[in-house]
């Protein structure tokens, strides 16, 4: 038995693992003192990043399997070979935009859906950067990276074309207090 | 076969269904021809609402059994028996908080973890509300409502006390560009 706040979890099992997440099963009595199960879903932490080159954001435009066209900031999961959450911020940006190097800024992280994961978004804000190559994944062959400046970005976080929430928020909060 | 952008959809099973969402796996060609399986999470649509009164936004708190206790804006899923999203926002709006009527404007909808769900995060802007009594369900009676002026919620996104992605933005969103 393990106190969590008002919750108290009894145990739990894994009931489903796929290549990209897991789905758990805990056995909780919640605030309310109704014994009953929580189903939640497991997977790696992700990393966006607000990558300031001349003035504008760099912004990823991908077919998204699952919701169509969307711009998102540059990032992903991170991987079980990076060493933090930066590592992988970094090994993202110089992957999808060939940019590297820098000074590295931290926001702290969001949760995307903290009812169904404790998934967590870790946020950065990046600048003097250098270019280089990029480096694709074969199933990245559609991405194509937008130099965006910060006025529009704000504005498309209201007109629908960017759509991912984590990269709304950090771009929201780049461009309302903006550095350097 | 179903063309989705640069992939095919070639058909696909529900492998897992729990109280709270499903897991459904997909047979696909990605977009470098290759062929493989795509696991998602499919669940109700959610709402959040930036409820502005006297110049205060109103912002739950609650324990959250996965992440711990958090801020975010008054909102859950959408029910089978709300007409539609809208519909949806001032039902909950008026059970977590007892704020209703009043005027209503639609910020569009984010995409929480496009990579993993299709479930969208509808986004609204009310104002001009009549208090009401709160219709609070068993499991949310730990639940409180705080009134946090605008500049205070905006801090709020930055120091780690607003966490939840949606909401992070939505208040940025809000708060850059006030109405009334």
């Amino acid at each position: 038995m393990k106190q969590r706040g008002p919750w108290t979890r009894h145990g739990g099992e894994q009931i489903l693992s796929t290549g990209h997440f897991e789905v758990r099963r805990d056995e909780v009595t919640s605030p309310d003192g109704a014994r009953g199960r929580y189903d939640w879903v497991e997977m790696p932490d992700q990393v966006r990043i607000a990558a300031v080159v001349d003035g504008c954001l760099l912004v990823i435009e991908q077919y998204h399997y699952l919701v169509g066209r969307l711009w998102q900031l540059p990032g992903g999961a991170v991987d079980p070979g990076d060493t933090n959450a930066q590592a992988a911020a970094r090994r993202e940006l110089a992957e999808e935009t060939g940019y590297r190097d820098g000074t590295w800024t931290s926001h702290g992280h969001l949760f995307p859906l903290p009812g169904t994961t404790p998934t967590r978004v870790h946020l950065w804000h990046a600048e003097h950067l250098a270019p280089g190559p990029a480096a694709l994944e074969p199933g990245e062959a559609d991405l194509r990276v937008h130099h965006v400046p910060l006025a529009e970005a704000a504005r498309a976080t209201q007109d629908g074309r960017i759509r991912c929430a984590p990269s709304a928020s950090l771009v929201l909060t780049v461009v309302s207090a903006p550095r350097s």
